[in-house]
């Protein structure tokens, strides 16, 4: 599920069949990249030069990729990492989806001659989330928008087209994994405390959890290696540190938290 | 995740546009039907009409509908079911997957007048995979194909394009959600045997079980109910006969085998 980026756009998008040359029609990705930081649950965003809407990360397939390797290309992008953990959760196909497209006003403001029929095409959207350290990654706006930043899951308001359903639909399918496969080998740092651990899990679940019954649930699992060290620095009682433990973490992924048959 | 089929398509395949004109370009779907008979997995294909390769029933998706409708009416027309459980579970999207369909050159020798062209196209595809009940569906070959039928997942042999890659990822699909979801409601008659109930999983696994294990873990999901009543005719002694706890195999499915957070 790791994806390296070998290549970008060349932008030359004042040729008016621009898009129409390049990629296929009809078909576009949207991304819902997560980072964790602050003990929050961040979503990259991008802010629409003209309409200030807000909008997920997204592009279109060209001739010769497959769909991995665009969300790749667009990720790389936007956030300047080449190895990228994603994963494709559904595809937006409802044909009302994408009537409005508030690009096509955008690029008549604008003035530019790229050919803006291509955003009158109908469009599914293949969905991918990424799960990103948050500290590596360097937000970059896209030609259409003219900021790229994390926004807390808890700020979040109305986004473009039907990009708030697609950011549900990736924290739903977050959610579900987390009750068979673990989570966080992404996201936290090298070694955590246990405290840390579960405030990742009470961010995606949106609910708080019971600090004892976590702690025993996550140990049964076996996937944590417990450390000598302890954090430091805290005002309470210092916590012991963690680290994941890589062979069965990927045991957990490949076969369930549970076990297979 | 159970869809309704309201339509079907007028075919006038005779016009030359007929597929630009009514389909979305570069998009197609792609079903893997399982269904369960004599303690066999069965998986529905289609045998085209002058290559005589196999394939899985597919099409295309209509400009004014969504991905779900449009598989929910490609597998009302081969199998005459109206209600149908189906999930999206990938997206196939390597550029060479659809570079020598085997439909073009049927589509020459066939002599129809149809635009050739539109199979000449690269095609995304999105897998779909449907758990029928096998007694009641009716196969039945679309304009491509002349023979729709069953076969044995152990019999299965080359398919078309990437089709086999296809109905690998829909079986890998299914067996990891072994591990953390029910199955069987959509697969097995309303009444049953624990041995029955086994063999599905042996069959979708593709290896034996320990009998008392299966029996152990499977009471311990608590989504079956112990019926009063014995399967008769057989030579052994006869099986109690279970039937599935709808509301708590609703609940696993919604929360997981083992419970949420």
């Amino acid at each position: 599920m790791f994806y390296f980026c070998d290549k970008t756009v060349k932008s030359v998008r004042h040729d008016p069949n621009f898009y129409n040359q390049q990629f296929l029609r009809h078909i576009s990705l949207d991304c819902v990249v997560f980072g964790f930081h602050d003990n929050q649950l961040k979503v990259l965003l991008l802010r629409m030069k003209y309409s200030k809407e807000w909008a997920l990360p997204g592009g279109f397939v060209q001739n010769d990729e497959s769909l991995e390797l665009a969300a790749t290309r667009v990720l790389k992008e936007r956030t300047g990492l080449d190895q990228i953990f994603l994963k494709q959760f559904n595809v937006f196909s409802d044909p009302n989806r994408s009537k409005t497209n508030p690009a096509v006003k955008d690029l008549i403001d604008s003035g530019e001659e790229t050919d803006s029929d291509w955003f009158n095409h109908r469009f599914i959207s293949v969905g991918f989330y990424a799960l990103l350290d948050f500290s590596k990654v360097e937000p970059k706006p896209d030609f259409f928008s003219d900021l790229c930043a994390w926004q807390s899951l808890s700020e979040i308001r109305t986004l473009m087209l039907d990009h708030n359903q697609i950011l549900n639909k990736a924290l739903d399918t977050l959610r579900f994994q987390l009750n068979y496969q673990p989570i966080g080998y992404n996201l936290l740092p090298d070694k955590f405390t246990m405290p840390e651990f579960q405030k990742l899990y009470e961010t995606i679940l949106g609910k708080e959890l019971d600090r004892r019954n976590f702690q025993r649930k996550m140990l049964s699992y076996n996937i944590l290696n417990k450390l000598e060290e302890r954090k430091t620095g805290g005002a309470h009682k210092a916590p012991f540190l963690y680290e994941f433990n890589l062979e069965n973490y990927e045991k957990a992924l490949q076969n369930g938290l549970y076990g297979g048959w």
